[in-house]
């Protein structure tokens, strides 16, 4: 029980802090608190972050996405843009849940979809979403909302900076420059707000969470804010919403998050700011027939696009796409460089793991029970639920445990060197002390250089000796052979091609560590 | 040529009881005889139909698809849609052909491209179509067609209810109550109709064909209607074009088709109406901006979506997609709680069936031929066209024969027992009574459950005893060998693991029955 | 330095040539020649196809692509529109930089995508781009973009025929009946021209390209003009933009590109002109709501969808889908039918080349090094870079080979006769005299018809004797075994099972021959 609110606590703060491309609770708890500066906002927000949660637990979604706020930061959004817009009465609740099952519905088609292609849905849902709401309420004779007097929308829709008279006065009479003030009522308009007060407060949270993230923002902050000077697009300077869901927007996510931080990824930064000009422009004039603001649909089909543009090149060149998302600039960043560090030396020889999927080590070097001495250097994997338990129904027997029958892949290319595949399955409880290693594969990979895949289960080897393997090439199945007293995968490096040699240590090139807290 | 006549037909009927989702031929021809309620747009619509059918054969799309009518209920729309509201000249048979034409390519295109995510096509084409016929049209000074007055299209334009003065008189003169004659008439617009009569003789045809689908759509009635009177969205009442077409389609379709029925699919099928009305309001609105109306895309995007958002669960829970279609939603209902029920005991081994495609069981269980005895319990599949031949040519050889050299997979995990594949193919009319099962593979899938396959074409096993195989692998190729007088597969399950081994009676768990009629 | 140069100089000619689907040097010379008639617009076409070149360059996209022009001739157009329809200053080239840039995002994201299905981007990405700037230039209050005076710009946006009054005088003032002259001035269209003469240079280009091409552009022209003057459609006479545009280049592109030119490819071709008609008339009034042209989107669309049409019948009957394409109908339609009678005898046995991508013949039929005697029937084949280098790096290691490694499949059909897979790899400039042919395969096709693949690398492959295999199969890996200094693969036919049998000349059914220049 205890998990299960932390879980749903966990995928309520990702909603939130996901908006700048982050996983960090304390950020994600900053801005719950910002969005109760205007109450009636934070609130729908909030509930409908919850339900959405609570619907997509209910339909079976992805654990991992729903966990990651993927399908509830959209929905959020909504909740937020109705709340600031209109009055509440029973009619608002209607059509926010309306509103809510729809953008949660385009949600997750959408993140299927662009996913296919390797590609983030961002705040397109959203848009849509809130698009039809704007479009229906004013399409009926009464539907039952009562828009609010808003500047925000108006300037929205007519594409021109309209300056407020009377706005938020308490928040923004703050003694600052022009441009600071801006900054800040900028980064609070991800909320429909403007106050430099949120700005600053969520700032500090961004700071906290990333200084490349937030020296990112200043970046399209200042490259806007000079080519508006220079061109004098927006006479009057740029509104502050569009400058900060749209062009400090993609300035961060192509310079900083999609893209491993370089002088290359901040230069196309730059570039991307006015391209974006251009999207604003043009989506602003054909949406202002249906009386429709852009929202930050520019900053969405331009990411994407430079997105797919950036994977379809044949190389990476200078400019690398991050690999693994950690959800932070410095992770990404720290983890490249240290991995092309790290893995220098093996560049004939880069190990994957012999496994699709998250599995849990439940042994690893040196561990309590059979990893010591010569043999230290080994791996025992096994699959987790989120309770921690391998196995499901009562767990006495082999087809209960969630990774028997799982595919053992050759964690690189290679010639396959001996294979044992008679040995019998164990049933629970027993191990078999005979035929110590059970069901195993050992592949040369280099002079020296060889993998052992052991514990697999009987008859499910598909390679004989001789043959040459490539990497992820189907070995066999896990099983729960050999000294073996429940199905896991043991996994060593040896140095010797024999089925009883000691192990070397030999690190992976390529995985995602999962946090656990 | 007798068949040729009874496909024609048959494809005919089902593009006019596709419209409700049936392959009911009654329903069918009792649709064509209302569809005539307008003559001109009947004829028009029987025109294209007949068009389209003709083009896709002659270009030789698939003849399932074609025989279910998936690519011509959208050109009978379109006929008549454009019959309804253009006067009949020369102009009007030329963009007839035109837009007929273009409503096509766009049907093959997206049911194929929609298809490849599971997704069916509705009626988007249609409405594309249609729109493009309205758009050039008020676009050229000069197109030649010669609009009719018709309250409908400005009505659907409007995006409000225009009460109609003139309409139809003596089929809506009929005393009944408002609500009961709105019911009728929103049956009747599905072909652009607003009469009582038509939508009652629709409504006995689909009542007869299936109750839950009549039942879906008095529920969508009731919930559009209880919604418009709580909210007051359509002051005078909802209009009965948007009724019929997208708030009771979207009923049906959610409730009763896409879903298998129960208290859930019900329920999903209340919460899809007030979404409904969201999309029908945003897209009027949307649409007004160009004068065209929205037609039944509200119904189609939602029900594409909220289908999608159901097959991208990881788990069906409670609510059940339709896994294979009978188009009629009590069929679907049996075969779900029937085959749960007849499978529930083989919960370790449910089989498939272990070729690809459709095939034909040319001998059954206690077969004339050879099916006799101990050796009852087999089938022998052989594949046919549609004049029940199993081969094209001159047959005398066996390359000539549909089934030869198609793949033969395992039919459930399991470890190989047994292969032989040393035995010659014979040639056509000649049988090997020495070694009488030909080319084998037995697969062991629990203890006193084995399956075999015979008279497989020689070398083309890809399976070596005691190897496991996992369901759907691949074993070999159909082939001509032993007791086999022309090429077939044999099947069937045995208690032990030898090549003579009698049989044992055991239910295939997934198939599509074909209806021959 | 002297290959980049040409390469460079190809694909840009290319970039132009392929405006017409041609791959021809002279047409492309002209062309770039007729788009300095309109100086401004000549000279940014040119820098956008400069800069396109060098970004795809950079960021390492498809060089195949690249030398096609596939990734430039929509920035190309890009460039032209925006010269022709603006005046130059700063903002100009900022804008004509980031339309550039949006283009080129466009092309290479929509060519990927649309390549998954075999479909084209033909000039999707031009207008989406030139869209983008209009609509940015009329949104914002200043943008720095100045427009010319162009009647050619209000005439696409309003949909209708404005005859111009003062209009390239000299160029026009040609003594030539209206059709033939509107003729030319819509072939001039392409390049946002109103030119009798450019028309004229361009046709020349043109028929010297390919008559097929010329005829199928005459007819579009007489079809489209010969159903506007029957119903009247435009009541002056189709504008000269979209009759070269849209009628003229739907009817080249279905009836001699994509389709082998014949009596049914030229049937289609006149049939896609009237649906022509109804896409640009309707999205012209779409697209009037924000004053925006149609452009070539009729032609794209339709093109595009009637191709996709095409693809998903389930055989190709009279209308063929031009298989390779040699960017000329009479190359096209010459290798179709030579292919036709060439393979009439081979019609058991087809050969596919035994290897995926580009490979090099280093040594034919008749060679001057082992390919003599009895054994002159044979290929060897290996992977060259631009600069005809068969390795990178040093040379020294197999591993240096681009062929080395690289799969090896089975040509057709067949039973595995013979496997040698122990053979070491020599290294490399050492060869094995002892194992002349090293590791091999021979696979037995029909009686008297065996294919041997040698000197692949030792353990990898993965068929064994007495094997049936699919044409496509994996054999094994390509390697340096037996008699063979560096790596490459050695393909022949013979009419022994044994290896060392002399060789059988046979013709492959299916391979695309790169030009060399």
């Amino acid at each position: 029980m205890k998990k299960r609110i932390l879980y749903f606590i966990q995928a309520l703060l990702n909603s939130y802090a996901i908006l700048f491309f982050s996983q960090n609770s304390v950020l994600g708890a900053l801005l719950v608190v910002v969005s109760f500066f205007n109450p009636v906002a934070g609130l729908a927000g909030l509930v409908c972050v919850c339900g959405t949660l609570l619907i997509v637990n209910q339909l079976s979604y992805q654990r991992e996405n729903i966990q990651a706020g993927l399908y509830s930061f959209n929905t959020l959004l909504i909740g937020i843009g109705i709340g600031s817009f209109y009055h509440v009465n029973a009619a608002f609740c209607v059509w926010l849940a309306v509103a809510c099952i729809f953008t949660l519905i385009l949600t997750v088609v959408l993140t299927s979809w662009l996913g296919k292609y390797g590609l983030p849905v961002l705040t397109v849902p959203f848009v849509l979403g809130f698009w039809m709401i704007l479009l229906a309420a004013s399409s009926y004779a009464e539907i039952g909302l009562l828009p609010k007097q808003s500047y925000l929308l108006n300037e929205l829709s007519a594409g021109q900076v309209i300056e407020p008279h009377i706005l938020f006065a308490s928040f923004n009479n703050v003694q600052l420059p022009y441009y600071i003030k801006l900054f800040f009522r900028a980064i609070s308009a991800l909320f429909f707000q403007d106050s430099v007060v949120a700005g600053l407060v969520m700032s500090v949270g961004l700071f906290v969470h990333s200084r490349i993230s937030f020296s990112l923002l200043v970046l399209g902050f200042a490259v806007a804010c000079a080519f508006n000077a220079w061109l004098g697009i927006y006479p009057e300077g740029i509104g502050h919403y569009h400058l900060g869901v749209n062009f400090m927007m993609v300035a961060l996510a192509i310079g900083g998050f999609f893209l491993i931080p370089s002088l290359y990824s901040y230069l196309w930064a730059i570039i991307s700011v006015p391209v974006a000009f251009l999207l604003v422009g043009a989506f602003t004039k054909m949406l202002s027939v249906y009386s429709l603001p852009a929202l930050s649909l520019p900053f969405c089909v331009l990411t994407i696009l430079l997105l797919y543009f950036f994977i379809l090149r044949t190389g990476a060149g200078k400019l690398q796409l991050t690999p693994l998302q950690h959800y932070s600039p410095e992770t990404n960043l720290y983890l490249y460089l240290n991995n092309k560090d790290r893995l220098r030396n093996l560049q004939y020889l880069k190990l994957n793991l012999p496994f699709l999927g998250s599995w849990t080590v439940s042994q690893g070097y040196n561990g309590d029970i059979t990893h010591q001495g010569g043999w230290a250097q080994a791996l025992d994997f096994v699959i987790q639920d989120e309770d921690d338990k391998t196995y499901q129904e009562s767990g006495t027997r082999p087809e209960h445990f969630y990774c028997f029958n799982k595919p053992v892949l050759a964690c690189a290319d290679g010639i396959v060197e001996a294979v044992v595949d008679y040995v019998e399955d164990n049933e629970i409880g027993t191990i078999n002390l005979q035929q110590n290693w059970g069901n195993t594969v050992i592949i040369k990979h280099l002079t020296g250089v060889y993998s052992k895949v052991s514990h697999l289960r009987q008859y499910s080897i598909k390679v004989k000796a001789g043959e040459f393997v490539k990497q992820g090439d189907f070995l066999g199945l896990c099983g729960n052979s050999g000294r073996s007293p429940e199905p896991h995968l043991h996994f060593q490096i040896q140095t010797l091609p024999y089925i009883g040699s000691k192990t070397l240590p030999y690190p992976f090139a390529y995985y995602l560590k999962q946090q656990t807290d």
